[in-house]
């Protein structure tokens, strides 16, 4: 279990694993979204909201993919610790389509809207504790530890899902300008990495 | 992030997750179809329009997973806007399902026929972004570009679904027609990409 | 398109592809099975046709599957007719959901129990097209052309077909029998590529 | 079908095809949950049983995955006999998602918790049924078949759970003690093969 070979096996496996879940939560939002009452306008405009939030959703979870990828392609090998934190992180995100049909059938209500929160922020957790185990796997002197460095970008963005769910209930409006903020922060590539692979 | 061999690794598994969404996207639909009332003749009969609509669906999004397949066949490298203008392309056949519910629990009404066409058409757009995106990542001089050309094919389909789009609230046979033609034109194998691939 | 190494890329794509489409079928068919009304052993008893006909068709699915992956590992090279008669395959193949929920429904009406076999039937000829659009173009004096031969199975299988879809109109038990029957044909490896490949 | 080189392409796409099965499973699990009646804490705790349930299936599955990734890794070969079995372990892990559903519905009905522990008991048959495929088509000498050695976990868990299912009629919290049990006996991973991997 500790030949890099083989690491690097298990880590295509992972890869696939993952690629696989996330391919379906992403896919599988869309089945819980109600279609409009009638062929109308005013009926389709009755479903923005929910479509918006569909959007959101999908931008999150392919942006989990997006950093995924980059933090898999940093990596040398991984252990069953990495495996557990992964899986982790895959249970936060498959309660992704759960949150949206809650998001849709109870109106946008607060706790739902909280709920939100709490699955990407724990999420977000579940990234971080992949990236740890990837790190003491690879060693702190290694490539990768060098790039991911202190994590500002996942440290601010556990803060702000710290406020935001405390906030669906007194300021709906600012919880979600506060999930949006996250992804904000997240869409632009790791540099960090990219510029660590570089040198 | 600039490295051949890295760029490699990462379009394969950018087909890899593209592959597992368009997987879902195409199997998924299924779910959405409502099984004739009885099991007389006249309540399949009834199920035809729907079925047709499936059959529809499945070549589109079968017909992308097969022009996917050619296009990255012809790719050396992808970088980060290759990876969002994919999603994005992935994000709209992602609502194939979603319009084949609404057109059969609104029975064909005007407002859904128009959406499929939406749907189809800014799917047709994240194609021809994706090709861009990897013609800047490749250089104009590539195979690739040359190979792609002006992609008359692409234009001429975007024409058809903004004709189609506003013809589904007057004649609504003239909007499918279209869209079947716009499969018809597609249905042929990329030839360019072959023919320059083979020089 | 006509270089081997290329051919080899696609029949892995080819192959990544239908696994995740066969993967997601054999899998959502269990998302139509309505679970026994309540918790009794009567509830449950009630159930156990629609689990009896789940098992059948997991069985067959993965069925092909089976001869699927015997196939292509006898294939060297494949082109744009395979694709799309794999598609073909696929498109039967992912409406056994389909029946599956309309059998349920319609507590096994005569019509839902042909339509189990036509779909079944028409899956068995995208099956057979895939054949003979590889042995096409692979060469008929190819390892895989000598292996298939006359695909003695193949013809029965559809002969069998044929008369399970009328006789569900007139003798449901036989149409059932008729299509277990062809599982059982097809459940021995297809020893005639297996013995080509070892010679 | 003998050659070494020919069985490790199998077990590549066996693996892949798993994969994809257990991706969709964990995934699609969520659709089976009910959201809360509306947005309060007293809703939210009403839904608390399922989401533990889920929990629980949501290791179970993931825990499957993770020994049969650690399972072939060791493998050198595979032939027909262990593609069945490993269809057989995915049948009963299919149902998972069903018995979810059933648990919910029923409100944990003594039959359906009962079910969990017989589908449940049948995934460990299908994955013993695999591990001894698998030592048949390498070997009783093999560095596989000596790491597995009398597999007493696996003896523990199917004597667990023909514990469980008889007492979910009369005590079910020893049930649920019991399958949480199970998981926490295989939650370690599987020291035996990667010691002897080691060696």
């Amino acid at each position: 279990m500790s030949e890099p070979s083989e690491g690097g096996m298990k880590s295509g496996r992972l890869e696939a694993f993952t690629d696989g879940v996330v391919a379906i939560i992403i896919t599988i939002m869309v089945l819980e979204l109600k279609v409009p009452s009638d062929g109308t306008l005013a009926a389709l405009s009755q479903s923005l909201p929910i479509l918006l939030a569909y959007v959101l959703s999908f931008v999150n979870v392919g942006l989990y993919w997006n950093v995924h990828h980059h933090l898999m392609q940093a990596t040398g090998r991984i252990d069953g610790k990495v495996l557990w934190a992964n899986l982790f992180l895959l249970f936060w995100l498959s309660l992704a389509p759960f949150v949206i049909r809650w998001l849709d059938e109870s109106h946008f209500a607060p706790m739902a809207t909280a709920a939100y929160g709490v699955v990407m922020g724990l999420a977000a957790v579940g990234y971080q504790l992949t990236e740890r185990a990837i790190i003491a796997c690879n060693g702190q002197d290694s490539a990768l530890a060098r790039a991911i460095g202190s994590d500002m970008k996942g440290k601010v963005s556990l803060a702000l899902y710290l406020i935001a769910v405390p906030a669906a209930f007194f300021a709906r409006p600012v919880a979600f300008a506060l999930y949006v903020a996250v992804l904000l922060l997240w869409l632009a590539p790791d540099r960090r990495i990219e510029r660590a692979l570089r040198d």
